[in-house]
């Protein structure tokens, strides 16, 4: 396997310990990649809690939810929906799909979440709603097939995060630092939001703020020191 | 001791350690697990912090809530509580009993506990309310006797989990995992219903989504997902 | 000197660790025991934050709150507090100082404290405030003579716990697990009051579930249930 | 190196653990000191969450934010506003500019953050607001040049904080004990006033209470034993 795609598997099992050491995952919600040779595939690990994720619970799917080998391990329901994410946005590189606590809160009421400070300036604007009852009525409210994931991407559209009405959120970026940013950010923004509109009249980032902080944060030197931080915490070391 | 039985135990244990390390028991509360041979048996802890159960603490009860055999052990006060409850649901193989502070407002005031996100689907609907005063009048509040745990048990009904007014919950369910998926559960959604309610009307799960997410989620694949993440926090390793 | 003596002032550093370890303690507030053969004398730590006292930090005061002997160590501003309480409860042989972040709500409004979970039923009724300005007008908040801990003694009165206006709160029972118990239980019923709140009517416990409550936490049996809890949590083994 | 900027450089790096410890301080963040033999020069940490900063992290800088010896390293964005500050205040000999998810509401609220507990006394009354649109229109956040640098010291005034609309606060004292003093307090101060504007109306301190309470907190002896206290949390043992 050449050394520049097992970096990457290194790094996605780092972005599922990050995303569970950070709170954004629990015991449910997963995070893949796109494979960087292949547009057509992509890797997310089989069904188990992303703390305990190692290299060897990696499979790679194509872009229909299919484990091209399935190794007899048991996939997660919804890898899919990473799938039809990556068919709809040649530009995202890696996705995530949880269940944060502090974001949930915006996907049982119709609050709209949107950036309150500058480093959450990276969900780009009020973050859209996917509501399952629209196109599918009453379900399990898993996104376990194709049609439930092309329309799950319809909803993310161009953007960097979408929310599930009464189950969570899916976020897309450009590489794994990327979108371990906004997934952290997306909780961040969430517990100020909740916090601050208890209190008052909340005052958001103007367009100009968001556009402008957005494009510094995403760029590889803030997102660098990011990683950097949230892997030590996680327990892989410093530099 | 035949093997199936002493794995059980093992399993008490963790499950002791698990509700304690995800913030379900504190110094008070108790999970307990029916004998698997004998239908009119039980088995809880001897009294002591669920943090500190050890297999040595484990003692075997009627369904009176009368120590078979006691070793010399102080059993909890409120033993009695999950034997009547294994009296009236055969199918309720494991219990718990807790404080849990993200619950406790839900049995301070009239607001109802609903499933609000799918994953808390396992409470079924509305959790039911147990006052003791309303057969026992002012008491030290304490379910420490057969006429106490079977009023209980009625309010229990034929669910997952029941309120305790003023002072806690008890949950049911099919095994050991299961049960702490309750509890785990009824704090996640009593968290985001919390929260929600702080911000806006709250959209709550429909009693199709409830039932269909009910019954994937309580199947083993789910439950396992859950038990071996929860275990491997709570420092019982991996696999 | 006595082993029981010794005894107890080990335990005083284990109440100094748990009481850090729980949150009710920071960098500031301590924690006393009168001396178990001289009713005239008591024990409280030099100067230091409560997580790093040791044996060696302890020392010896008059209920004037001057110390027997120095030992070249400074001791609290507030020492005096506690004697202040040992001279007006013989019934008391321990007390505690703190800020808990919990509590100070209730210091800074007058929304009365009052025991909403049959846990907290040791606070045993609304808990008085105590305010500086009363007697003192505008100081620098401490008390730190005689004078101001007799007052703060005179609202305390009877019961278990006083609140200090914009301050903090002091603690008082018959032991050492005992006042750690009543802390932990202030901490944990004012985080409940305080959530409760916000959701709707509240709803307390009665006077005679209070009452009998109350007499069966205090006793040995489930004082030592949660004293070996929290002692384990705080790094100083099971049993 | 004279041994005592070796002393000083040594406490930042401690300065810099205990802010990311005491969760003032994420990835983004940093903590200042003045030289202590040229009052034109100050030291900061290159680009790094705090959490992770080293003694060979550390640049020196003249008060326009530029690095004397940049040694290749990349410097924050923001090292300039310390510079203005300490250009500002010759009083002032370390600055702390920070996201504290605490105080952040208070940033996107009209609600004035007040001294509300004799802790957080070192406030000094309200904290004054600076907003980056009033002299520079939509920006992308950042507090990148002199010309911003000196209009937050403008903001700043006399007083030991500030805040940054949508943004987060910068702190200033006479040393590094003093500049975490005030951090940490800002923080429970903010958790504390939030929480108790959700119970009732709030009693803030008295400005002779805040004065008197404010001088005796900032001596050198309730900042040592704050400092030890969360030096010792922050791993670097204790004294």
């Amino acid at each position: 396997m050449p050394r520049e795609l097992e970096a990457l598997l290194g790094d996605l099992v780092i972005a599922n310990r990050i995303l569970a050491h950070e709170g954004v995952l629990d015991d449910f919600g997963h995070v893949a990649v796109r494979h960087p040779e292949r547009a057509d595939r992509f890797f997310v690990s089989r069904a188990r809690a992303p703390e305990l994720v190692t290299r060897d619970d990696l499979l790679e799917f194509t872009l229909d939810g299919v484990p091209v080998d399935p190794k007899g391990l048991r996939p997660y329901l919804e890898s899919v929906l990473h799938g039809r994410i990556f068919a709809a946005r040649p530009d995202v590189q890696a996705t995530a799909h949880h269940h944060c606590p502090a974001v949930l809160p915006f996907t049982v009421t119709d609050v709209p979440l949107r950036p309150v400070f500058h480093m959450a300036s990276v969900l780009g604007g009020p973050v859209p709603m996917w509501d399952s009852r629209d196109e599918f009525g009453d379900t399990n409210m898993l996104i376990d097939d194709v049609p439930r994931g092309d329309s799950l991407a319809r909803a993310l559209g161009g953007g960097t995060s979408v929310l599930l009405r009464n189950h969570g959120a899916t976020c897309a970026a450009q590489s794994l630092p990327a979108v371990v940013f906004v997934c952290v950010r997306m909780k961040d923004n969430a517990e100020l939001q909740t916090r601050a509109m208890g209190m008052g009249a909340v005052r958001y980032l103007s367009e100009g703020e968001t556009r402008m902080a957005s494009e510094m944060l995403m760029g590889e030197r803030q997102l660098d020191r990011g990683w950097k931080y949230w892997r030590a915490r996680a327990g892989f070391g410093g530099i």
